[in-house]
């Protein structure tokens, strides 16, 4: 089984891995308040465009138990601000506005006393990880047939359980086809600068027994040159209306090789990735992250102290790159209406 | 000026950089013996094709400066084997077998005692270094057109003064053109696993008061789609007479990139680098090296100690991929006679 990303704690805070400690240890911790969990989401505490929409309404809830016993429209006032928080942590997923405009719009039309609209955001935000959790098994489901007995898959960054209220999005169909006892063995970019793919995604595949091996960025190249690669599924932190998608940085280049190699290329997400209001890739705000990402690894210098350093956290493939879209509705093509 | 990679000491030995140290330190190291130097090489203590080919050259002089004394056939059996050694060091640079070769041709050649034929082997080292000094500003004068004012070269791995005995070769153009007083920029491919670009081009170009940005090597994308590129360079460790060519991996995905969008990419190398031998891309041995390099940085762990990982030193560019080479006779084109 995956692991579990995210859950409420027995007091009723939001309990998550801290996946900063991957692979060295499995820590968990509690974000008791709206402060911890946007500085959760900002410091990569927790991670994947999913999961940050999950823990942004988890820590609503969490952050807001104290507030209940006030009135309503201060209770709302503060859940305005808080969600502004939360919203102001990361600018690209949009999975984190969509699940926070979400929680906000329930709260409005929930009568009664402040208690009562608190309670039920506590059942809003449970629906939204369970959704998750729901869709990511669909995806699975969708994407099954793709993922053949003997395939080789390759993927980058982590769009696993570690990504997710559930088994992910990119790594759900391998997850179900490991279930069902297809012998499926998963390339994993190491994925540079943050390394979420040697750090979470070979963890968490190790952890299942799913085969892997790892490789620096640059190697994918060999390995679709030497027809090694027999699809590759990505995961979305944003997903226009015509299709085009913001995903880790390094997806596109693997889009261009996967599309010069003629190896399908699938983009797996929930519909809720989808954002009919950006029309296109051009569109998306891609958020720059500080230069000693790139410049340090685990706290020692790999580079001149005074260079400059270019780390956007995101690019953006063009929609026609993608084979399809597997959200869980089933395979999908652009344009995406609303 | 850029630094010099490599010289002899005043008692004879090898005298280099120890490249592991770098951007910390700047580390000399006297390498005394065909045991030390096989291990510099082995360990990239030293690395880049033509500086790999100078170190075995004058290795061989270093550590044969004790059995000069000797008879001439002891002599010559001793060069035989420190040469075998030395070529066993690393698989795919063919610069080394070339050095190796025309020092034990000319040993062989050479009439008179063991002193007689140190003797001449120590001008004949000493020539290889000038020559590859020469050819690098050679390179960098039929470059120097490319790199006008106002560029934005982009380059992978480290193909400067750090892997030469002179300028570089894909940074001589560079160079160059920077001492012309034009005001150009580099990317700087940060080159996982082993960091030659953060560690050592990175570090070269500030030195020599280049403007420069580092990036993770899944980012040359974004620069790429967002036309911030305008011509890569890059060296090559082995290329085939079709002009197939190896160089560190993460050279092909980037020609690809390159050729995806419209970008003139140029392979930068000695004429000495070309093999004719080797037919083409599929004969050139490509090293495997050790999966640790991928699975820690700086000794910490960055996967699942369990994991395993694929770590080809190199990868293979296709000769059409290549705009034009660059050798010390100007821009040429493949295929490449004898």
């Amino acid at each position: 089984m995956s692991v579990q990303a995210i859950s409420w704690s027995p007091s009723g805070a939001v309990r998550i891995v801290d996946q900063r400690a991957l692979p060295d240890a499995l820590v968990h911790r509690d974000l008791e308040s709206i402060d911890e969990t946007a500085a959760a989401i900002r410091t990569l505490q927790l991670r994947g465009a999913p999961l940050i929409g999950i823990a942004a309404a988890m820590g609503l809830v969490a952050g807001l138990r104290d507030v209940r016993r006030g009135g309503r429209d201060a209770f709302l006032a503060r859940l305005r601000t808080a969600a502004a928080c939360l919203a102001d942590t990361r600018p690209t997923a949009i999975n984190l506005r969509w699940a926070l405009t979400r929680m906000t719009a329930i709260a409005e039309q929930t009568p009664g006393d402040a208690a009562a609209v608190w309670e039920r955001l506590r059942v809003e935000a449970t629906a939204i990880w369970e959704e998750d959790r729901a869709m990511c098994r669909r995806i699975g489901e969708a994407g099954l047939a793709l993922v053949q007995d003997g395939a080789n898959v390759l993927t980058h960054c982590n769009a696993g359980a570690l990504a997710t209220g559930g088994i992910g999005t990119a790594l759900a169909p391998i997850y179900l086809a490991h279930e069902a006892g297809r012998r499926i063995h998963v390339f994993v970019d190491e994925t540079r600068p943050v390394l979420q793919g040697a750090r979470l995604t070979a963890w968490e595949l190790t952890e299942a027994g799913v085969p892997c091996t790892l490789l620096a960025d640059g190697a994918a190249g060999s390995l679709m040159r030497g027809a090694r690669v027999d699809l590759v599924l990505v995961g979305a932190d944003r997903i226009a209306a015509n299709g085009d998608f913001a995903n880790k940085v390094g997806t596109y280049p693997l889009a261009v090789l996967a599309r010069h190699h003629g190896v399908p290329f699938y983009c797996c997400a929930p519909s809720s990735t989808i954002d009919p209001s950006t029309t296109d890739g051009d569109a998306i705000p891609i958020e720059a992250r500080s230069p000693d990402e790139v410049k340090t690894i685990a706290g020692r210098a790999i580079a001149p102290r005074t260079v400059a350093a270019f780390n956007p956290a995101f690019d953006v493939t063009p929609a026609r790159y993608a084979t399809a879209f597997i959200t869980e509705r089933g395979l999908e093509h652009p344009p995406f209406g609303s």
